[in-house]
């Protein structure tokens, strides 16, 4: 049931919510699972899965300060059901600590890891800083921006309020390649949802993959490895809120069945809320 | 002992040589060291600890393929002496596999998990390929550019051959604050080594840190992720031999005590050999 609802729970929310495990022959195990709301062409959007990792570290009771690195590799299809997530603190030293997260199937086809995760977790202090990144001037308003129209897609991008200012996903692969596969675009969950680091992890996979932007064909795509660095902390999340922010996604090289793309997203303001970085497998 | 002799072994070499452990309760399990030719200004060089983390899984008896991607967390200051690898394949597919490594340390002040990564090895096949980003153009020729002074440097930037275009480390710490920390350069291992994927991992840290370029002072600092994605493949690797290759590499963030930077490594011909971002700790 999705619903704008204030006082109900959020889409979002029910997605990434992990309950304890009651095994007693691994510590601090999660259990989450796939949400039919953000159901992608085959299996979950990875950025829900990448969220219930982080999340599984997040509600540790070890866990220390704030996120500031996250790698998830999918290491295989996720099937619909239940996820078991284990988030071990390897090292905690004072102002840091890191993760090595697994999520393991045990009741379908995928059996066994399904992701690995690592992630560095930080108390962070006021120093010197600064954008060096550019982030595109004389945008138009969010509203000044048609919404991408979601029929006929799968779940996942309809729980995006996506409104594109250049590279919008093709509404028909007429194999017209592009000369690049650079995209644009204003994006929040919808319904809207206040921004926070799991809804930023999620994000960060929320780009489309750039080869069907660059080639407008068909392409068997798989995410294999996402790294997000996390630059803002929980008072510039907090500033963002609800309202949109700025993706801006381009490849960087095609070879032999993978490529990278690259992509940032922005508050209103400027603000650079995370970078984040991925290689994706294709089969042409 | 550092010999340009290329009948002996390369000091790259031997510094990520691994021994295979004789503890009968871990398996796999391998064994390193730090190497003086390697120092950095405290502890040792992370491109060399980058390129160890990766051999423990090029060396394991299950290995399928060649790494496309891997991403090591530096946990703790690793500290002279014996390093323990240990790389477990935890899903192995029918064309890619997926790695937890995780290096250790038991005999000093840093005992525990010093540093982990993961890895994305696989079985690559030709497809469409194209490279997207942009290659700077009207280059001077390496010879054409003077060798990198490395007198009173550590001893790691001393293996390399560093040829400045642009963005060199600052010769002073002037305090000069600069636009932005962009660099580009000729770079080769010193002597000349031919180009794999170890020493490939090792480039991707050879970057200084964006900050002394940008701000021209003093800092603490410390790589806590790198992330690289590695388009070569064998042959092209072959391909590029023991020329230099052309290095970029720019800020994106710094905020909060961290920063992050983003590199690409390109073969003189301009195929893009790998791109590498990571995440830096910093005290002003």
């Amino acid at each position: 049931m999705i619903t704008s609802n204030p006082h109900s729970m959020h889409t979002f929310d029910e997605a990434i919510a992990l309950r304890v495990s009651e095994r007693q022959d691994v510590a601090h195990e999660f259990i989450g699972a796939t949400h039919p709301a953000y159901a992608n062409m085959v299996g979950p959007f990875g950025g829900t899965t990448a969220a219930q990792l982080l999340q599984s570290a997040m509600l540790h009771p070890e866990r220390l300060g704030e996120p500031v690195a996250l790698t998830v590799n999918f290491a295989a299809p996720v099937a619909e059901g239940d996820i078991r997530f284990v988030a071990r603190p390897v090292r905690t030293n004072r102002s840091t600590q890191h993760w090595i997260i697994e999520a393991h199937q045990t009741a379908n086809a995928t059996q066994g890891v399904v992701a690995t995760a690592t992630a560095v977790f930080a108390v962070r202090r006021e120093t010197w800083s600064d954008v060096e990144a550019v982030m595109p001037a004389n945008l138009p308003a969010p509203d000044a921006v048609p919404r991408m129209p979601v029929t006929g897609l799968p779940a996942f991008p309809q729980r995006y309020d996506m409104r594109f200012i250049e590279g919008a996903f093709p509404t028909d692969f007429d194999e017209q390649e592009q000369r690049h596969s650079r995209s644009t675009l204003w994006v929040r969950d919808e319904p809207e949802r206040a921004l926070d680091f799991a809804s930023l992890a999620a994000l960060s996979d929320s780009f489309f993959p750039r080869i069907f932007i660059r080639r407008r064909r068909r392409a068997m795509i798989g995410t294999v490895s996402l790294t997000t660095y996390f630059h803002a902390d929980s008072p510039l999340l907090a500033q963002v809120g609800t309202r949109h922010v700025l993706g801006v996604a381009k490849a960087l090289n095609y070879r032999h069945g993978y490529f990278d793309q690259t992509g940032e997203l922005w508050s209103p303001e400027g603000q650079l809320l995370a970078s984040t970085h991925q290689l994706v497998y294709f089969k042409d």
